[in-house]
């Protein structure tokens, strides 16, 4: 059988983890890829571990026991993520992206992978240590990154819907007050999505008042689960009083400076 | 300055290459991180390039010129690819996934970021040649999936509505005729949202008589848009007529068999 260099195993066994975020591996899958001695591909692995932590950029956890193996989780340095907030600020300051109503335009950056990606390791990285079973959120605009902060965590998405559809089979609806506007709306969600008594991360694009949030936590109750916490991309801080507390968001929007741009507070 | 082991380089650039699929890296970036000449950097790269080659999980180009670098592009092997989807016909046989309508339960395979995952590897590597300016999508189940393959195709996504939002800005929106149930269905897409003289490729979870397929390609055209690919995780061979050709799916849906579980092909 094929030997590999440790150069090669190195590269692929690092591609393997990066794509697989909080999965324990058992080193025997290892072994087998490479036709190699178990304390060989563990000194790989160091060198790996070495290196990520070294430049921030991810840890290498080892779970002893039958079940054991080790585990890839995703981090970013410091530096990274002021470099990433800055741009962010940059690009929602344009001041056509002002929609009537004092919105701010975000499709664009909640569809870009690329800043979805860099979003969710940040959100990611504050929830590792959490130990949720799956993460939340409502439909449409929040869902690439809520996805991705799922498959940071190595936990399933739940998405809850505002209607309900034939083909996701028995539902439980409520209905909630949104916070700014005081409408009442409701949401849904398949029965057959989540397991009573799942802990849960609800994630979202923007958070006005929290009223959705709060939504989210009363819906949760039906399925015995609950919120561990809440992270979203931007929150507004014009309305003072939050209907949640406990969440964390990478910008804050102060409402339209007199210069028609949003004005936004870094993290 | 501080100096890296060829080791501790290949394990950093590989982390780096995969997480910006199909996104040109200029040589430059890498030699300033590892403080490195750039002809190491080019050995490592073909060390890197020559190991995910050689196991078919993904491909190195380089691209010359002043703009020029590498890219990686993802890939999949026959065997890891015949693996999933044996994995996928066994779990979507569960006779209790049979929704009244015969509809196939498909939730929580979307809301899975393992399985969407190595599924938007397979659909990516189809179309990775054709240079496509993004993915598109209608909401929400499909989201996870297209939003995978825009990632790996190194392109934005651009996700259709049901319905039209305040916080989307203008919008354009078009009815068509569901394929299979006949019914007037609208959708509509924000302005600004896509480019005119986009090349698409259409991303969905499921189809039917491509009804929806067909809705896409008269709405992108509103946007001087055209759609060069179509990818489905399943469809429906029931309806022998479809709407569209040229699409590639995953898996084959054919009713449902006597004993109440579902007939499924592999691609």
């Amino acid at each position: 059988m094929e030997k590999f260099s440790r150069n090669q195993r190195i590269a692929a066994i690092t591609k393997i983890l990066v794509e697989s975020p909080n999965k324990v591996i058992n080193l025997n899958s290892f072994t087998e890829i490479f036709n190699a001695a178990k304390s060989t591909i563990s000194e790989d692995i160091v060198i790996i571990r070495d290196i990520l932590s070294k430049l921030k950029v991810g840890n290498i956890e080892t779970i002893s026991g039958a079940s054991g193996g080790i585990k890839y989780a995703c981090n970013i340095s410091e530096i990274e993520k002021e470099k990433f907030i800055r741009e962010l600020c940059f690009i929602l300051k344009e001041k056509d992206r002002i929609i009537p109503g004092n919105f701010i335009y975000m499709t664009d950056i909640m569809y870009n992978p690329e800043m979805v990606h860099k979003a969710a390791v940040i959100l990611a990285s504050s929830f590792n240590k959490l130990s949720a079973d799956c993460v939340v959120t409502v439909e449409t605009k929040g869902i690439p990154l809520a996805y991705e902060v799922a498959k940071m965590l190595g936990v399933k998405l739940v998405i809850v819907r505002r209607d309900t559809r034939v083909t996701e089979g028995p539902t439980v609806s409520i209905n909630y007050l949104s916070g700014s506007s005081k409408r009442i709306q409701s949401m849904s969600l398949s029965k057959r999505s989540i397991k009573r008594g799942s802990k849960c991360i609800f994630i979202d694009d923007f958070m006005k008042a929290g009223g959705t949030a709060l939504g989210i936590i009363d819906l949760l109750k039906e399925f015995d689960s609950k919120v561990l916490g809440i992270g979203v991309l931007v929150d507004s801080v014009e309305n003072k009083r939050k209907l949640v507390d406990n969440y964390i968001s990478i910008l804050k929007f102060k409402g339209i400076s007199e210069d028609g741009s949003a004005i936004l507070i870094p993290w």
